[in-house]
């Protein structure tokens, strides 16, 4: 591993030159400006992580292609107990940022794409898994950050790619050459972007014969030219920029991911680097891999997030003289049970595990969906226990410089300060922090990031096998089993 | 009525000169300050409204003291009926700003203190209740705003007003002088208290003997000398300061209702304006009457918000050409369904009023403790099913100056219009409308406005009846009745 | 009122001679016979209550045609008043019964066909009104019970009336004689038909012009010829057939309505007692109205039987010792809670009721259906609490024979008693109290009757003024009224 | 394994002779007695199971004490493969019964002992551990059914054990003699007790000091003299007791396991067979594991009932031609996802099992809890909506000698049918399979087997290890470590 800590990973950033905007303004140096810097730590603590030895088994992995020890966000997991450790791996991270630390898109994308190009190449004769596997050792030995990229703009929804108004709603090839593909399009949504290596391009959804230029997977540095970023806004977006640290919540870390729009202005991409050109019966397979592993990941990371709330809410009651209340008791349970719940499910599609044919594994599809329909349920009411227990000053707290004003900053201290002795920053402090934990973007999150609730519910009903419940049932009420309408 | 329009009330506040913090610094002008304006414009709208024929019936009424015309919000409750158009007027004004429009409180508090002031005077011989009418017939014949103020810091909750380290965590009466009571203490979370008139200060909370000092009602001009306002901080207030348009989400009428910390320093006041002093064991019975009728308006005001919600993310899901799915219109059904089962009980609990010994209505207080406690509940769970439909580009969105960047606009442009033909602009505005109405401040408004949860709750245990349905349980059951068991 | 007591109720319906099954055997005293026995005995307290001056204002009314005092059951609503006197009318049976007192379908069919037959000759230039009138006036002045029948069996749901393979799935005109119409089909889950001395047949869906022979409505004793009625099984129905008196649970009224199946086989009803033949176009509006009315009445009468349900477990939790462990009080705040909003939504639809071009007063619909909506989710709701509360004897309670067992009534006795001194027999009663509300049956009937769930929410979505809440939005939003998109 | 099959465990069950009362009449023969022989058909299913090669892994196990083929039933767990092939093992016979198969009582009770045997044994230098090592030889070498007796009648909860005025109301010790302990007491809702060959009896919760004659584990076969069973009653036994076939709903496997009180009126017990006598200290600790693994258990079991409910009402919207509709898709999405939610949690505490001193392993008790409490709540709404997918027929179907009467027979085989040419019959059946499945006792028992809900939450908070929690949002929050406030 090339780069192996905190430092080296942001040094190495500094070496790239990607275009991004942010507020109509082009950042230089991600490491350090404002907007991005705290979500660059909080990619950072994925390097870091690794030279802990409490957590050294699960930050690092050893590679099943080279034998060489790497970074387990850049491993293909080789079983279940793989899977699991990446679980595990989630929630420390998650309890130690608070926040997303975006190094999972790559890794599912990695995951996804070794298998299918695998089987690609099985079925079609092509060599897109030797590709891949070139490209990924060079990330493995390197230790760089990936960007998973699939979600496209999508224009009218109830159109596919190839029936939009504007081609360029799916990101596509506009050209083949002799040295590569010429890509069209953008992804949006993209989390940590700006502050990865590369990106590793996937399409969005299942696509049709006439669909064959969208049908492409390939890997390029986010410095190519043609590549441009626009870095999204959130939540209190504003507090970060102006480098308040009070009000900001989580000063380390920042409070989500950070995603960008990455637009390609007709960007050629190598042909060592394309995994993917033109086998459409092969995207909606890569898509649903990507999508379940990444979906499982969410009961993992959100209850590391969720740990971090359930503590400052429990310690802000105390500060509060209200720990003691039998309903405030009964509602950190209630957070508890969610957050554990979530993440049985992200274990339990981890522990039911199977091998692909590229011996790549993958988690119980069912399970990471259900896994995922969670998340989107019970972050929301975590969050809105999290405020029922915080109480009403969430949403009327002075802000820092009130604090500090020779004005007013004595009532301030005086008025929010709780139980004796207790300091009104520190109330102000675990109060900024549920803030930026319970706030829209944070939940947006949650909700759509492995893709919207309604996706997964389609898969659940897809892959529930009701045709064998229903002959369980007709066995047990004695029902014959005919032909005619058993058949679903 | 002195002030009939929402400019003459926009002058009126210019007239005034209250001592306004925010951000550490001083608000000279709240009609123009761009942390409060959209604030001042959203109450200025209970003003205008009065002059809309479609309207005047809910919004103006007749005083029962001087038979002349007055605002609504100045009214003390005659009948049923006038509940049941309390009800509509703030569904109506909700539609309207899709935010708070604060005068409620004050609305709420004149209710609660002449129905008890008259108590307090049948049972012990004072003349509170005439000293109300006379200031009430000033706020009404002026149609001052008044600030109705409760919530006390309450330091350590776990102990009493009088049992605090910090005697003064509870508003308290520090000095009884011939010319008035002189008082000390702060009030938190006050809605419109910047743009208000008038503050009318009540206890927070019922009062045993040992609290005297603190079982105190007064009313006093918002700038009187001794009085200091912090202004709080609010989601994404930065926007709004640096006066975005787009990014701001509703810029007419702001995001939530704006509150404030009051503190009084030593603040005399004047005899004919103090409608309580000392009279503990009617403190309990105003803060009892007060929180049934600010409860109960929460199932109306917040309906007008969630109508404002469903239609925008209704609007969006056909931009996005997603409006024809099954899933869609449940959520949108489900949305309405919370929607009208919150108007639902506002409305009963009005249908279901009842007079006080003074004349004033109120309303049913089970019924407007359920009421609030759905609010906690279903304003959480409309945000939700909104951010399901609107999507994860909610959480991503550039920024206006991005949208208007010669760089990157065209991308921003290109990639975010959804269906063909209709401006990324529009579509933006709608996702910023969305988040601004589901993200952090709004909820937590919802949630602990009005009383917190776990506080509608015991009332409703309280007033359940339980021995009552004991009594049918066992009649039903033929349990002979006795008498070691059946009392609770 | 020719009927005016309970015992008079009973005493005529030994008058008729309906054919009824039950199990395989024909019942020929319904007021006796085990399997209906109970249920006669809800039904004869709608007449009872009358005679307690306690409940004669909600029990009775004036005949807007008459200007006699009827029964409410047999009135036609004039005023919102006359639709809250009626939700608290039905609670208090709830409470009274504990179970369903059956009424309400002919009271609700009575006034949905009273306003459409209105509509109907305005249109039409029928005398369907007339002849309604004339029938409705014979029916105040008896006082007689009618049970109005809505559902079809409908075979296959996929298709309409007259697409079915059997004909006879919907109920339908096979002849139209000089003498009147022969009518063949069948009528479910009726409701206390058993026991009701007419039946009012109403279409149970709108219709297309080619179902004009499924467009009728007509009234008939249930004796006439050709009717046929199959009572139901319900959850232990067995203990009550073997009058068991403990282990039935509500030994005075039963647990649930009592429901039948009728079938017509070429029936002849009289043209004075048809009210609709062959109008399609008004046949969906019957049903709206009906429906609506009914639906109303789940918010009211259900909460009665929460009411008891509440009751029963907190008696109970006394009996076991566990009345104050703060958990207890939470779920039974929650399970009061849920009643009141229910009852919350009962109210509401009655006080925006609105008149009918014939005078009659509707419901507001789409509070209406909020209504049952949640009655489907509430009752279980309620239920789960309920048996979480009474805990697992409920599912483990050996029988009255047990009991009286000389050899095992004495173990029965020692160790099913709770605290000291309290009879096991009591605690007995108060499970199977419980487990009769709380079982199978009782669920189910609140699930569908008045509509399934899912009937509820596309009249919720259909109502729901969506168009207006986008004009909301937009304006917010500053976005420009298009025609292109809003409109839906 | 002496019994190997179904038929052998029946014939052993045979030439026992317990004392079992049901309906105040002595039930001589289990096997056929109608109130009984579905429930022994259910556990038989246990024994048949193992002999289906498809299942045999998981229904067998090597005993790590003889090494000898046995019973998974009556194996202790010896890592964490043992708890997920019991997982599984346990949905497929919930599967294939659609109900309770009763053997996992005893087998959780095995496994809780033995390992708090070894503890004892290790602290206090008894010898329990080798008898009960003997015990569980003798029983897995006959492979015989063991039903482990916790719950006690508690009388008045609000006391303990040696504070009741009935000393009788936990079980205990009331002579100690050379030959073994006298034990007086009962225990109630022992499910699979009259069908088992033994009885292992446990503490029912922790106990004082004050409370050593009630600290006692000891084992004896279920007809020694002085034991007494009384069969509970259940949802709808009466059909049942009558041999009805089609109104059963579940012929074959019947609806709820089948819970007895078995009361101890001065049982002699040998000390060979006695494991605790008097340690107070670990009566708590047996409590703990055994109720840990019960509660994993049911995320497994109730899963495979969800299977079959999922699978009739899938059938049933076929046989009604409502399966297209697009909420019902939803709502069996639904169940679905509640369904593998569940299971999730029994895997996930399997996956974390860890290994006691003993070597037994245990499941992680913490998910363990988070499981049950799921069941608590999943279980009620899964069943709700099946009712609702079912409609309204569930609740007032006719009998099976409606359907068999020459009289009405034509009617119910008419109206009942569903689409054209599927019998009636066949849809009842469907009918009373879902009735049956959620009816009453069916949800009791997953409210309260295991222990009620509170239970469960008492624990997940105790376990959540707050602290640490708290230590997570302070360090991202930048709060110093202080002593006062931080410790809970």
């Amino acid at each position: 591993m090339k780069i192996s800590t905190g430092s080296e990973y942001m040094q190495s950033l500094r070496e790239l030159n990607p275009v991004i905007y942010y507020q109509g303004e082009r950042i230089h140096d991600v490491v350090r400006h404002p907007a991005t810097a705290a979500h660059v730590r909080a990619a950072a603590m994925t390097y870091s992580l690794a030279n802990d030895p409490k957590y050294k088994d699960l930050a690092t992995a050893t590679s099943h292609m080279t034998g060489r020890a790497i970074g387990r966000f850049t491993h293909v997991h080789q079983n279940a107990d793989d899977l699991i450790k990446k679980a595990k791996l989630l929630r420390v991270l998650g309890q130690k940022t608070g926040t997303c630390f975006q190094r999972c898109v790559g890794f599912d994308g990695i995951n996804a794409v070794y298998s299918v190009t695998y089987d690609m190449d099985q079925a079609k004769g092509t060599d897109y898994h030797e590709r891949l596997k070139k490209w990924l050792t060079y990330i493995q030995d390197e230790n760089l950050m990936v960007v998973g990229a699939m979600t496209d703009p999508k224009g009218d929804r109830s159109k596919g790619p190839a029936q939009q108004a504007d081609p360029d709603q799916y990101l596509r090839v506009v050209e083949r050459r002799p040295e590569g593909i010429v890509i069209r399009g953008a992804k949006l949504h993209m989390t940590g972007a700006v502050n990865s290596h590369e990106i590793l391009l996937m399409p969005t959804t299942a696509l049709g014969e006439d669909a064959s230029d969208y049908a492409v997977i390939c890997a390029l540095p986010v410095d190519s030219p043609g590549v441009t970023m626009v870095f999204g806004r959130q939540a209190n977006d504003s507090r970060r920029d102006q480098c308040q640290c009070l009000d900001v919540g989580k000063p380390s870390f920042g409070t989500v991911g950070g995603e960008a729009l990455i637009a390609f202005e007709d960007v050629l991409v190598p042909w060592d680097r394309v995994f993917m050109d033109g086998e459409t019966e092969f995207a909606g397979e890569v898509v649903y891999r990507f999508a379940a592993h990444h979906r499982a990941n969410y009961g993992a990371c959100k209850t590391g997030l969720m740990d971090v709330l359930i503590g400052a809410v429990s310690y802000l009651t105390l500060v509060q003289g209200t720990a003691k209340g039998s309903h405030v008791r009964d509602k950190v349970t209630e957070m508890v049970h969610l957050c554990e719940t979530l993440y049985s499910s992200s274990l339990a599609c981890a522990c039911e595990g199977w091998p692909t044919a590229s011996g790549a594994y993958m988690v119980d599809t069912m399970l990471a969906n259900v896994c995922k329909q969670n998340v989107t349920r019970f972050h929301f009411e975590v969050a809105r226990l999290a405020l029922d227990l915080a109480g009403g000053f969430i949403a009327t707290l002075p802000g820092e410089k009130d604090l500090a004003s020779p004005e007013v900053g004595r009532l301030v201290e005086k008025y929010l300060g709780g139980v004796q002795g207790f300091p009104a920053k520190d109330r102000i402090k675990l109060g900024r922090l549920i803030e930026a934990m319970t706030g829209g973007t944070a939940l947006v999150e949650s909700m759509h990031g492995a893709g919207s609730p309604q996706a997964q519910r389609i898969m659940i009903f897809r892959e529930c096998g009701l045709g064998d419940k229903v002959a369980l049932a007709k066995k047990l009420a004695r029902i014959p089993m005919r032909k005619d309408l058993g058949k679903k």
